[in-house]
């Protein structure tokens, strides 16, 4: 490309062109080629782990300024044992099985033509992530386990770590037969530059938000390049007449308690109300003892003294914390109702007895995961043996629930013929 | 939902709120319920094809007083043959194999939890179409067996017979276990109605646009609602230096002449100079024989006397017509070159004896099918034994290639337990 034309390009766009190419030579380096890479980057950045954690701490004292909460500032900080982490976490990765070049499905057609559905890299992979700088070694690992190149965009928060973490892999992939294109991090923090890596169909193929809804939203709203939507959880259980007390309290407290942070962990109970009247003695104890905070309907307000009562947006939104919200209702229909306007079809559960209602929950209810006597948090790559994860998708095209390695891949139809003609 | 709530939605909410109904109840009845709603409506097409005839009279005399050509006013026209085959089609999809309901993978967990991963439905498909009336037939046939209800948009000029085939669908499921809400059809051919519908994720989980190129870019740059992009296909036929003579030439008419106005059909030739110069007069003489017109790049001008020159529209452009443009390059590289320009991942083809060059090139080439010494037209889900096929998807994700039934499917977790939770 001549000088002139460059020009006429933005940074963004360029950075579009440069991953496109690599991308070409990514998909067809070899497996050994990709896993060393992802080796030598774990090397690299626990070698170069001082000058990522200083950039760290301009992001973290940023932070402090801004007065982001301590939950943020959590996720924000680096320390030598997280980058450690990382470096462990890509060779995992590497220890993985390439999703690639993998035979689908093959047959002969009656005129000999041979047909095969082979897997092959996406491509480009536009990854939109806010102050969590594990994502930007995360993402890279298994974009270049799975032979695409990934194009960055991080939250500001996190720019002056995320950058120095890009550094380093750059200079890791200097000694590897990966092209330092593969792995583009976008500076700017530009309204107009995120717009145009949304739109950019050339060269982007696919955009894959984490974050909370805002940006998710943000991301779909804008898009004209296909998005894998991620990991919004505002998840349900519902307790039916006929659930046996301790596993749903054992339930209860596993799926609100054990990391409320997280997209899988239970935002609200329905309740059915025979259970209720009989049990709310015992939920207001392990409530009490886990000091959940409980926003009921106004069944759940006569009986339980300190809690508040819900309105929408306790019924709308994550709580991501030690709250709960509560609905009383008479029977599974109602509940299903409540799950279809609420629901964010990532994970719902049903504790109950019978088999019969299970089914019919578990048939009706519209999501990604759907459990009878199991807590929700088990809706995630790690606890379902898939290695490693790329993200949640609530979504219903082309991958749904945990996204492992191979929702990094799409198929390519390859006809190998002898002069064969349609008829 | 009361009166006044009602009063609030537009037109195309309310349909979306019925298909979304209507496709909770599909959701749950069986195989052969879905079978017999198709083979009634099949019947009562047959049955009422008269009436659709005369409406389809409608169409046709609006279409002549706007001067539609006749390869538009053929798509648009139908007979009480045209009619029997779209009952054809449907007894056709009966007989297919339900895709709903099929576990892809099934696990236990070492704490007892059972994993399932199993076929649903997609929900309520958004097609959006132009003028061919089967596309009604066709897409809520196979929307049907999947288990999916369908809000149609046809375009304007077959609004007639497009409502009257409907007419006859609804009247049909009156007497199937299938709600009659399943099958929706816009009337309006309101520009806001559109974009309505492009925008309900509420209520409608995928678009599928099938027509031109206007329309899919239309779809895809106002869609929220993620988008199954079809058809575009500007292909390619590489004609290497090792190619044989007999091979290239069968292959070049087959795939330019045998129905030139579809997707499949070839567009440009890019020929190898060598090859091209020992063999323009075969060339030549197979064009005059089949009366295919080329637009040729300098090289081509310079031996064929009676072509044109090509321009930047006729690398970019589908003829769907006996006109192909030619381009002649120097190596391999080029080809593949151009073809990424100017292609749209459709469907590429290599003519060679060289097997190293063929490989080469499927695995460098981006498209849903790449081909060796075959001609393009074999990407269809009729040619490749998929039984009925809603469309080509030349995108990446979720479908790639010619799209059947099981396309129109997404997967639902199952996890079934007795109190596990996560530690």
């Amino acid at each position: 490309m001549g000088l002139k034309e460059k020009d006429l390009k933005t940074t963004i766009e360029m950075q579009g062109i440069k991953a496109k190419e690599a991308s070409k030579e990514l998909n067809v380096i070899s497996t050994e080629q990709k896993d060393e890479a992802l080796y030598i980057i774990a090397e690299e950045l626990e070698k170069e782990a001082s000058s990522i954690l200083k950039e760290n701490e301009a992001d973290l004292k940023a932070g402090k300024e801004k007065g982001f909460d301590q939950a943020f500032m959590d996720r924000l900080k680096l320390t030598e044992e997280r980058i450690a982490d990382f470096a462990q976490g890509l060779r995992e990765v590497a220890a993985l099985e390439d999703p690639t070049d993998k035979v689908v499905s093959q047959w002969t057609m009656e005129n000999g033509l041979e047909v095969s559905k082979v897997t092959v890299p996406l491509g480009v992979l536009g990854m939109i992530y806010e102050a969590r700088p594990n994502v930007t070694v995360d993402a890279t690992g298994l974009a270049l386990k799975s032979g695409n190149a990934i194009i960055l965009k991080g939250g500001s928060s996190a720019i002056h770590s995320n950058s120095a973490i890009v550094k380093v892999i750059h200079q890791a992939l200097e000694k590897t037969a990966i092209p330092k294109d593969a792995v583009q991090f976008i500076e700017s923090t530009d309204r107009k530059t995120a717009q145009k890596l949304f739109t950019m169909k050339e060269y982007v193929d696919v955009l894959i938000p984490r974050g909370g809804g805002a940006l998710i939203k943000a991301v779909v709203e804008n898009a004209t390049v296909p998005v894998l939507e991620t990991g919004v959880g505002n998840c349900h259980l519902y307790i039916d007449r006929e659930a046996d007390l301790d596993k749903a309290l054992n339930i209860i407290v596993n799926a609100k308690t054990d990391r409320p942070a997280v997209c899988n962990a239970a935002e609200t109970l329905i309740i059915h109300e025979e259970w209720f009247k009989k049990h709310y003695m015992e939920l207001d104890k392990i409530f009490k003892q886990h000091s959940i905070k409980v926003h009921g309907d106004p069944t759940v307000m006569g009986y339980f003294s300190d809690a508040s009562p819900a309105d929408e947006n306790d019924w709308t939104d994550e709580y991501l914390s030690l709250e709960i919200a509560i609905k009383v209702v008479e029977s599974q229909k109602e509940a299903i109702q409540h799950i279809e306007k609420y629901g964010t079809k990532h994970s719902e559960a049903i504790i109950t007895e019978s088999n019969e209602a299970a089914d019919s929950f578990m048939k009706r209810v519209d999501a990604a995961a759907v459990y009878h006597n199991a807590s929700t948090r088990f809706t995630d790559g790690g606890a379902l043996g898939f290695g490693a994860e790329i993200g949640i998708s609530t979504q219903k095209l082309h991958a749904r629930g945990p996204m492992g390695l191979p929702a990094l891949t799409t198929v390519k139809f390859q006809m190998r013929g002898s002069g064969q003609i349609r008829n």
